[in-house]
């Protein structure tokens, strides 16, 4: 990779197509449907390679991501997530003129609007219910609370009532607190489900679930649909769950400096999701010792021989894959070690159109 | 701001030229000059308006950043980081046409190679021994090899030794370490100068320090430039130390969910750079609860009435202004309450041309 820049971000695709292919062979034979989540990598390319059978569309958590995807020709987006401002309902609408698009409603005001732009524009925009379902952030509260906004939904033009939404947050640790936090999100979603059915109600579709709770997914029934993203690149937190994913991102930088056993790159904070823990050298025995903005600086556990000397790339895996992409406004897609294409990603954070 | 979308990081014009104007006014009948470092923004339109008297250029530190000033007319540009790849020093050779360009080295190899292309392309590029001033991240380690470098640039074609560097890191905080460590720093600063002068080396300019460390510099005159960047917005971890600066920097979010004493807004970690701290509401009384990737949850300790409901607007502090720039792609410039302008930011971090 001697023409890229550092520093930069790096996605192996043969590591994130067999991540794809392993995500779809884990639902193979059941109902459920993966929504890969591109929240994690904002770049079209990723997603339309993500779009493969047993997939159906996609999961955004903005509107700028939306508009993105939908821009790129992606025909079936959810925004899980509430979007409230007349503004934005008002894009909302505007995209479901040019694909199936559907968003999460947790309060009444933002569905009447989004109605009210659904019917201006002769749009119809699906809703799914969004239920707390134990992580205290979005949602409603209880079965009743549902079954109230459900029942509007149907009565109101312009949109349509999808089903339910909940999502139990990020449960990578294997304990018994895990066991008992993904049992209580799905017996919220099923408790809720079966309410909304007992007062006449269509739940066709139930949305939730990550890459951390795949498997649990798997062994209840409760929902429809996963919107998992981190699958497609893995991260390290998520090892020990038995998921069949590997590693897929890193981050190429330069030693720009040091002596002896310690060396520094120049890929820091600005260029490495840290929310989950240093990153990873990959290949060099090294530790980080210290991170900055701009820089990572490394004590070596290797022989000199083996030591990057100033000039030397290093490959960095970071601990969150979602917030690299963030940081990045180009991604190098790597085959075998060479440079396949690249593709414009993660800048589209809040550079929507309206 | 009604028409602003959310999240929405925006800039108060009056308050970022009170701080450029107080910055000014400290280093006013002194012989320092400041350097504003654009790594904060990586907004040409602001640094531009920082560059009033007393000031000297900027200092970038990326190459990606350079290039993007000198591309927007700033026609004195400091690197403060090493640059090491052959194609990275060729680009620094080639801006060197187009603007005053200056680079720090700290080992040999380098510093051939920037011979080599300013060479080639008949340019001239200033350089900058840097000195580990104790924070143990790059720079040469004592003045003997300080006194090598320089040499070494003064016996090399396309290359002129301008002068030291040394940046003592992040001392936010007011206790006797923070002391010792300015101390240490300008110490080795001003050792370095005296060997090097003493080998009948000139060295005129001695360029470091940050915000944290204005003052300081005041009362030692080993600094004749300061390369702070942070005066102009303020962070929280910088008040106690005395500096004349007030807070410049918040990101417009939009309230999408919540009931009763908790609301959540549609900001979270890709929004606010977290690093030093949880960010701070503004003008409402309210804690944060948890910060997820797209979501800040609030605790309100306001009555009802002053709570704000789904769709109101609210603003909040980010601990890191840097940070939270690498997130956004544009940025709002604010005067009493209004957008004067949209412009783009953050997002030129990896985006240079070569």
């Amino acid at each position: 990779l001697p023409d890229v820049p550092s520093p930069a971000l790096l996605v192996d695709l043969d590591a994130f197509e067999a991540n794809v292919t392993a995500a779809a062979k884990m639902l193979e034979g059941t109902s459920i449907r993966l929504r890969p989540h591109i929240k994690t990598h904002r770049c079209p390319s990723l997603a339309r390679r993500q779009l493969i059978r047993g997939t159906i569309g996609v999961t955004c958590a903005t509107l700028a991501e939306a508009e993105l995807m939908v821009d790129a020709g992606i025909g079936d987006v959810l925004i899980a997530n509430e979007i409230v401002a007349h503004s934005h309902l008002d894009v909302v609408a505007r995209l479901a003129s040019r694909a199936r698009v559907a968003v999460a409603v947790d309060s009444l005001a933002p569905l009447q609007e989004l109605s009210r732009c659904c019917t201006e524009l002769s749009a119809q925009v699906d809703v799914l219910v969004d239920v707390d379902v134990g992580l205290g952030r979005c949602g409603v509260r209880d079965p009743e609370a549902a079954a109230v906004l459900a029942r509007k939904v149907v009565a109101s033009p312009g949109v349509h009532l999808r089903g339910l939404m909940g999502y139990e947050g990020r449960l990578r640790r294997s304990n018994p607190q895990r066991t008992a936090r993904v049992e209580l999100a799905r017996t919220r979603l099923s408790q809720t489900k079966a309410h909304l059915e007992g007062v006449g109600l269509t739940v066709p579709v139930v949305s939730g679930g990550g890459t951390s709770t795949l498997r649990d997914a798997l062994s209840n029934h409760t929902l429809t649909e996963i919107q998992a993203g981190t699958y497609a690149f893995m991260e390290a937190d998520l090892c020990g769950l038995g998921l069949p994913f590997t590693p897929a991102v890193s981050v190429l930088a330069t030693t720009i400096s040091g002596s002896g056993n310690r060396c520094v790159v120049d890929a820091g904070w600005k260029a490495l999701g840290c929310h989950y823990g240093d990153p990873v050298p990959i290949g060099v025995a090294a530790k980080v010792v210290k991170i900055g903005e701009e820089h990572t600086v490394l004590r070596l556990h290797c022989s000199r021989d083996a030591s990057p000397g100033v000039g030397d790339r290093l490959l960095l895996r970071p601990s969150h894959v979602g917030m690299t992409f963030a940081l990045h406004n180009r991604v190098w897609l790597i085959r075998a070690g060479r440079v396949e294409t690249c593709v414009p990603a993660g800048v589209y954070a809040h550079g929507g159109s309206w």
